[in-house]
């Protein structure tokens, strides 16, 4: 970290977050008290704040957050600061085109995540030789030794087969570390991991390489004696340090809103499934800015990203079937306003990287998921590849606005703003089957507001719809329409946050009664969102029509219609409300 | 697959489940077909039935799952099979202590998956001889090639920089591969992997080795050209194939109950923390049965798996800090009920195994997930370490039971019965602080039936809490009953299934009104979960308190009244409810 810090690393110390820097990711966020310690020894922390650690009204948390202006990445979940690193370092490459290089420190325990490995496999592929990753090789985990230990060959071949030009050294050898680091930067073309051989506790009495010291303080009566000897080491005592400035070869970042061209000319009642029509949208998007940027897992041909990438082959990352270093990269990218990114695959694939999504909350990051292919209505190729629990878990993401698009081109406002107005994270969920444009082109959405898209004076009930239900739905209001019976039918746009006034007072016309009907397990979707906004009114009925248990390969309509969510349970589900 | 279905692998063709055959995972599991073709060829799966591939009522889906008797894990989503076959291979030689040998056939695109070498890295390190892996690397992904394309050289260091005994060999040559495999059965202590080199739809003119054939049938004009000349590849026609048999040395899986010696004597109002008792729990239940097996990504001392790996160290896996490949073990520990597993981590950590976790659905697992440090209740780490959403996600897996234990040991009927009760995943959330023992050691639980833990005559509001909140909600009935107050208390024990019928008793005895309090986010949680139970009943309102917003570092009281979740705040909620 001295070395890093103090050496090898350009920044301007009270400006940590300026687009010129280098970056540096603590991987092993349970290290925090050592970023800070750096932080304070370039006089950006106060010394004295350092005492505050891990209090409630201290922004030194016991992992580090983006609260902290030189956090760019929230890190604790181990073996995710590599991803975010690679897209970093690849938004400096090729994007940015920056000499600004990306400094990445892991444990040697959270080497086992195979987070780790994706992102080493990406590191080399792309070539990225402004990224310097370091394992601290210090043998302990939190309750044992970790699987390699002090092996420090095999950290090398492993490093070496994945594609990385590999140094391994002492890690308390401040010369060998200077050149280490010096050596990275004239290498071309290919990442560098720096594997250091360290001792936890290193030069501490009873401390030293011992097992049970993780996460704990030093005893009160050791720490007068053991801070004397560390002292004592200490060569040039009152030497101010001053790290190297970078050179000022990266603008500013552009914040200024992405004024959208035309809107694509979809006709209203043309078929297209939405999957299609995000591609379309963010080639739109891509032409309107050159910030856009698109990820994908394999599966363009899938999710529609691969229109995309023929309008801006440049702009497009292929991060290959690692769903995990994708979303990883993809926050990457996004960090410090470089890009504005979106991901997407299957949306049941986003289940492989919730965990960095998780984190990517903790982390501010306004990153775009884009998930295709959910529900039963995917059709043959069967459960796995059925994303029935997504809208569930991005509701759980406390900074997640979750948008279910039933027509083509919704997106428009509101992911063109996203850059001003940083909505967090966004997951978009897509589908698979071609359905009716039933919006014309200078419709205007906006996040929270639904659309009532079927109305009389004479409705009895509320059927809320999302993607290919609100189709159902409004198949089954023309079915009821011919026996005289009349329903309300919305479309809620964003599940969060969803619209409680609408579905409120559309509820109270409709006698207290609510329909919802999703392509989605019964728990955490559509259904529970819409329990949630109005679960403290009394007098309000919802009847859920949702998918229960696991699904099975079959034909598209057959299983909308075997997990009863088609157009004639929704009939049925009205008429037996009639009949109440 | 010739090669393994009819030289190769020892099985009964007539008795796919047999606990003596050699295991076989697809893990690519999109080549179903040619799973379905070899079973057909062994002669279990009627020829006929073949063409009723991916139909709605035929079990040959487009991805395998255990509908099928040869089918122990479902798969498809990609990356996962290697994992479930560490977990068989270890369950195989360590538990089983029996010659039967696990492969699994996995394809090159997938082997972008981290979770892939996370089980790679697994396999070396318990030296799983009785495994085999086969790369079948035919270059092209769905979109693109595959980054390492057919670049042979660098398959095979990453697989020995793992530890993996590798042969790459021509996965066409029918004796290369018969001798691979025997070669792979001589080797000691070392898994084998098989990287073999292919060309999609080989031999076939104008679609070998090309792009745009994944997942895309031949077109009909083309089929019968294309038959004639495979079927004049066959040198011995109508030859009848037979596999060799497997030794005997496996006892059928025990499937009686779990009788459970004396429970832990804590005492009521002594304090022990939920995960603590967790450790304990285990240990008895190991006690009563040998086929209780413990896993943990190196947190045995947060979680106290540890307190069962001192009492039987033979039966504990470390998995080390990889929580997707703890997560397929203990699947794969768990098919063809060879072992009871239970896997353990901090529950925010849960999120890293989604995908492992919503496939073992699909895969019919019986498996244990026990999830620790639930909520901002475990204080200083800060929200990176916080379970926040694991409710939400579990509850979203249809086979899941959740349990969210608020006193020492309620688990143990549960899960000694599990099985033979089949309770597909359970999950059991546990927490970090100590709080009070308010049951008796004697006191039963039963899944779907919740305690009601306080009440009386003239209770105005019923509060239901889980786990640490539950605490809360007793001491704000401590508050309230000074001030004249009462409030009824309930328990739900399982939050799915959740005891519908207690709660809405309850809220009916206490005017309607129902307060929830939960150390969880409000999307997905406890509070929906109650929505759900009494959504389509008028006249009830559910008020709800949780964690909203990313959380911070502080301490676990301090943190529990700023998230609004404290008795203050359930307090100052009845009281509410009161002036209304």
């Amino acid at each position: 970290m001295s070395v890093l810090f103090f050496n090898t690393m350009r920044y301007k110390a009270e400006d940590p977050r300026n687009q010129c820097n280098d970056r540096f990711v603590l991987s092993k966020g349970h290290a925090a008290p050592i970023l800070y310690a750096a932080w304070a020894e370039a006089g950006y922390v106060k010394e004295s704040d350092l005492l505050n650690l891990r209090k409630i009204d201290s922004d030194l948390e016991g992992h580090p957050t983006p609260k902290l202006a030189f956090v760019d990445v929230a890190t604790g979940s181990l073996g995710q600061g590599l991803g975010a690193s690679c897209g970093m370092a690849y938004t400096g490459k090729y994007f940015d085109k920056s000499s600004y290089r990306v400094y990445c420190m892991m444990g040697d325990g959270e080497c086992s995540e195979g987070s780790v490995w994706e992102a080493m496999a990406f590191a080399s592929y792309y070539k990225l030789d402004n990224l310097v990753a370091i394992m601290d090789v210090n043998r302990l985990g939190q309750s044992e030794a970790a699987p390699l230990k002090h092996d420090m060959e095999v950290y090398r071949k492993r490093c070496e087969a994945f594609g990385w030009n590999t140094y391994v050294v002492d890690g308390h050898d401040v010369e060998e570390l200077c050149k280490a680091f010096w050596q990275a930067k004239q290498v071309k073309d290919k990442p560098t991991c720096i594997v250091a051989k360290t001792f936890k506790g290193k030069g501490l009495k009873d401390i030293e390489d011992l097992d049970n010291w993780h996460g704990k303080p030093i005893p009160k009566d050791k720490v007068d004696g053991l801070l004397k000897e560390l002292k004592a080491q200490i060569q040039v005592p009152n030497k101010t340090l001053c790290p190297e400035l970078p050179k000022e070869d990266t603008e500013p970042a552009d914040l200024s809103p992405i004024a959208l061209l035309a809107p694509p000319a979809y006709k209203k009642g043309e078929k297209m499934a939405t999957r299609r029509a995000y591609g379309v949208a963010l080639a739109k998007l891509g032409e309107a800015s050159k910030r856009v940027v698109a990820l994908d897992g394999d599966t363009k041909n899938s999710t529609f990203s691969e229109t995309f990438k023929k309008a801006f082959p440049d702009r497009y990352i292929e991060c290959f079937i690692a769903e995990q270093n994708m979303v990883g990269v993809a926050i990457g990218c996004a960090t410090r306003d470089r890009t504005v990114a979106f991901a997407s695959t299957f949306a049941a694939f986003f289940s492989r990287g919730y965990d960095q999504i998780r984190m990517g909350a903790i982390s501010q990051s306004n990153v775009n998921l884009v998930g295709s292919h959910c529900g039963v209505s995917i059709g043959e190729d069967g459960p796995s590849q059925m994303a029935l629990e997504d809208l569930a878990i991005f509701r759980a993401i406390p900074t997640c606005t979750v948008f279910t698009p039933v027509m083509q081109f919704p997106q428009r406002e509101l992911l063109s703003s996203q850059p001003t107005q940083r909505w967090g994270i966004c997951f978009i969920r897509t589908s698979r089957p071609d359905n009716a444009v039933i919006y014309s082109p200078d419709e205007k959405f906006e996040v929270g507001i639904a659309k009532v898209v079927r109305q009389s004076d004479s409705d009895c009930v509320t059927v809320i719809g999302a993607g290919v239900t609100l189709h159902e739905a409004l198949a089954a209001a023309d079915m009821l329409a011919s026996e005289g019976k009349n329903i309300r039918v919305i479309d809620p746009f964003t599940i969060k946050p969803l619209d409680a006034a609408t579905i409120m007072a559309s509820a109270r016309a409709t006698k207290g009664q609510i329909i919802t009907v999703e392509d989605h397990y019964k728990e955490g979707g559509l259904g529970e969102a819409v329990l949630s906004a109005v679960g403290g009114e009394p007098g309000i009925v919802v009847t859920r029509l949702a998918v229960s248990g696991v699904p099975r390969s079959g034909k598209s309509t057959e299983l909308l219609d075997m997990f009863g969510i088609s157009a004639k349970h929704i009939a049925n589900a009205v008429r037996q409300t009639f009949a109440n």
